[in-house]
């Protein structure tokens, strides 16, 4: 193995939650993956240690200036025995692209996804094996340099951690009501729409507890500058099918270039369907559904995969999509995302890697 | 007094630094104010304890998805010994609009003023008399819940911490070089320009190390929309003085609505002055330049009050102003606002506060 990493097991093993009941994000298994970051030595000290408490001066950047990223991917175990990860060097990828908007220095793409490839071997125990369950993990980097001055940050944290989770949806792919956002902006060109921040995730709360208020489960997000275009749903992409075209917004700086967004696309295109990177706006997506030709919506992420919408409002106009059901593509593109990443169907894509 | 702090001194209170060295945001008090928010039982347990670290779980909201906010202000200690802060209420204000777009729980402002003014008590050796010192405060909130799902957090700390600073500017009220950023952008209609939030700073730090690179000190941000209109400087307020009319953009959301900017909008009201909160172009600003009529042009916040531009570039256009020397607006807004912090002239507005 090219990179060694130090592992200090636990001496205090917690019990494993009953599969059955599990939610996303509450559990965290019995150890994490910290390597730290000093200017002059770069990223060093790699390390497996038991999963606790993060401690850091009160002035450390990280809770004045926001300078943190995060990823999420997953590791599944298969029929087999198999552990196996979707995509992982896509995550260590973006981190870079979004490390390098943030002013984070980079971290080395293999050692990343070998530092996550070690840390699920020591707790491959916590992987539940229940239909629709899956080790979330969580890298994620912070700015812990105690100063209070506006510049980066010149010591950071690299940490992993993992959380066994259930199935985003309980009662299977039920469609999702969506309220199209037109008053709050997620995004906007020169910003950070693209990189995967905490910022533009705590940006988004009000917007969201506004939906949920008025009975909607997400947002849509509109462009920044026109609020004309449609952008994201959540914190997922988004999909529209029209006239047999499927349409997500282009990666032009305001939308998170999605893994599972690009394996759709992918896959899309290897049925031989028409699949296009390309604006459209609100306006043309409630028009397309007045003749009758939108036939399917969906936002794609890591959490839930596919994520049927089966109502849009935007300002006072409300549609049904599908007859409020999940549409044939939809589930088409879930069952053959998951039963890759599950090791249940052939992957001819070469997305999954064992650990 | 009506509300009673828990104070837990240091027993081993460290020793006070070398005025003639201060640096800005480097070194910290003996004590620090922490209070706990809990869903269900609102804030509570306000107290002060000894300055030491935060111990927070892997998980907590803050380290992902950045909910948290920030404040500055400044504690100064006139000749005849008095302890005054400037304005100390704006600030308690100024939090509540931004945890009210950040979905973090409102804070009770007279608490708030009473919690800076206890710590500021119990260190008030700290505060350093040399001329063009003073005691940095710097009250923030972060997300503690440890839980990775994308919700408002539902535990939260509130702390204030002290930090006894140098003057800004070493060299007297030097000019500064500013740079107009035409690829990033700051804030946007929609987004949370107005709100003091960590997010905003983070997303900040690429376009001021581009201007660091080209040998500016900071960036003049342009509007997000269509980037045409000067919004702000760094992270500062922005004025300029065109043909006797003092004009700085206007609070509409993307503009941070400076406690000092606010300030020299009422002083230069009392003097008889034409002040506008109107938005302008950069292009207009240039023209005002090429026609004789641009006369100064400084920003305004608490680290440095006023600070005077000497230089601006936009795209391939250099303009020097006032002869790169500060300005006699400029000088006269700065001595009358620090000679009111500190207590040399008289107060009119009723904007200091005694401890």
């Amino acid at each position: 193995m090219k990179y060694e990493f130090n592992i200090t097991k636990t001496t205090s093993p917690k019990e494993k939650p009953n599969p059955d009941t599990l939610e996303f994000g509450t559990l965290f298994t019995d150890h994490m993956f910290v390597m730290n970051y000093t200017e002059g030595k770069g990223w060093h000290d790699g390390r497996i240690v038991p999963y606790g408490p993060v401690t850091l001066e009160p002035a450390a950047a990280v809770f004045h200036y926001a300078q943190e990223m995060f990823e999420g991917l997953k590791a599944y175990k298969s029929k087999e025995g198999d552990i196996l990860l979707f995509r992982p060097d896509k995550n260590a990828e973006r981190t870079n692209r979004t490390n390098e908007r943030m002013c984070i220095p980079l971290i080395d793409e293999e050692l990343y996804v070998e530092a996550i490839k070690a840390l699920v071997h020591v707790d491959s125990d916590w992987i539940p094996q229940k239909e629709g369950t899956s080790l979330y993990i969580r890298p994620f980097i912070i700015a812990s340099e105690p100063f209070l001055g506006v510049r980066a940050s010149r010591e950071y944290l690299f940490m992993i951690i993992l959380s066994p989770v259930g199935p985003y949806y309980k009662g299977g792919l039920a469609p999702t009501k969506i309220f199209v956002e037109d008053e709050y902006v997620r995004a906007t060109p020169g910003g950070t729409g693209f990189a995967k921040i905490g910022g533009n995730y705590a940006a988004g709360l009000k917007s969201q507890e506004k939906a949920h208020d008025k009975g909607y489960s997400q947002v849509l997000w509109l462009d920044g500058a026109e609020r004309k275009y449609v952008e994201e749903i959540g914190t997922s992409n988004a999909f529209f099918v029209i006239d047999n075209e499927i349409i997500t917004a282009p990666l032009e700086g305001t939308i998170l270039p999605g893994i599972t967004r690009d394996s759709v696309i992918q896959l899309l295109k290897s049925w031989g369907m028409k699949v296009s990177e390309r604006r459209i706006t609100i306006e043309d997506v409630f028009k397309a559904y007045e003749e009758g030709k939108l036939s399917e919506v969906f936002a794609s992420g890591t959490a839930a995969v596919i994520s049927p919408v089966g109502e849009l409002c935007w300002k006072d106009r409300k549609i049904t999509i599908h007859d409020n059901q999940i549409g044939t593509l939809s589930q088409k593109i879930y069952d053959t995302l998951s039963g890759i990443q599950l090791g249940k169907l052939e992957d001819p894509f070469g997305w999954t890697v064992k650990v």
